[in-house]
């Protein structure tokens, strides 16, 4: 027996949550894993990443049976479509976690070097994140709008950690490993952030109906190849 | 008035051929620019992304309007929807093109450092995304699982250039800049691979219904870190 379309869409909506709060825990994690040099906690990370791309196809199955058996129009198929969206940079986000976590065991393994700002860069990633969870949850598009703007102090710092990592390794090649493996780091947190940008976009996007993507699209262009 | 359903999905699959074209060809001019040391080549690919942009987003409006106006169900379902990922993956293939061309710029300021793997590494991820826009316009999952194979190849030339890199880095520290340079290429490239995977996981999913996303997706896991 078919259910409400409401409850469909409720369903989805919870789900989606849950998925944004697997994504969120894994990269408090794996940062934690990082900056407190705990491999345990990092293989933690690792494990449990199946269960969100079990999810992931979980909400994409549940999103084609609501196209298909409901056929929403509107409002609904945008927030539907959206949903996709989201729910496919949930998804990469978890991977990034895999990534940040792995780096966290590389890292353990020999002295730490002295770069300061990945700690920074870490604690507004995460904002970004929970910010554009958030605001998803409540459609709150001027939260999201606060999400797009942190994104240029992201890509700042990961310009300024890179360059900070090249000055360490030519005055230290002994470092040069740990260096690349800081790199990875701040390349990773970069990434996500960008990521949660989607979702505040398609927050912004749902509650306004306006396309901001290419809009910004240039600036994170020039942040991303760093 | 509406035109029928079966000329507005052969009107998206023209677009995304389109979408598809021009990604082929700014990943491989970009490459090209690098391997020619060719500026102004480079600042094409950088000119032309706004094309991609704007494309991008006419498939994706063309996206809705067909599930809202004609509610496909089923195999049209399963088809528009794969074609809305596709549009995606290649709008972040077009990215990539605009990342290696400005490696190219800044590649060709000094002089270039003895890495011999980057022009096959190139060479065959020029070849899966071809192959994976071919499979996806003839439907033809035989190919499309083609790609899927070659991906594994190219993970493991990632990982040998950045092994390289690292020695060349470690034994001329004046080289770092140019070193950095090649492996944010090889990341590229890398990621461009993926995307076609992806692309070609799509196709496979349309002619066979069978999700094979998760089964590879540990292997590039582990490569995208890198």
């Amino acid at each position: 027996m078919q259910r409400h379309f409401v409850e469909e869409l409720d369903a989805l909506k919870t789900n989606l949550i849950k998925m944004g709060s697997f994504a969120e825990e894994s990269i408090a994690q794996s940062i934690r894993a990082i900056l407190e040099r705990d491999t345990i906690l990092a293989e933690d990370v690792i494990s449990h990443d199946e269960r969100i791309n079990a999810l992931e196809l979980e909400i994409d199955d549940a999103v084609v049976d609501l196209l298909a058996l409901q056929q929403p129009v509107a409002t609904d198929l945008r927030f539907i479509l959206a949903a996709m969206k989201i729910n496919n940079d949930l998804e990469r986000i978890g991977d990034h976690a895999v990534n940040l976590a792995q780096s966290a065991v590389q890292y353990a393994e020999r002295p730490p070097v002295r770069e300061s700002d990945i700690p920074r860069m870490a604690q507004i990633t995460k904002e970004m994140l929970r910010d554009s969870i958030d605001a998803f949850i409540h459609g709150d598009a001027p939260r999201a709008r606060g999400v797009l703007v942190k994104d240029d102090v992201i890509d700042d710092l990961n310009k300024k950690i890179l360059a900070d990592l090249i000055v360490i390794m030519r005055e230290d090649p002994s470092s040069l490993e740990q260096a690349l493996e800081l790199a990875r780091v701040s390349r990773n947190l970069e990434r996500v952030a960008d990521l949660a940008t989607n979702i505040a976009e398609e927050v912004v996007f749902i509650a306004e109906a306006q396309v901001v993507k290419h809009n910004v699209e240039e600036k994170r262009q020039a942040a991303r190849r760093i």
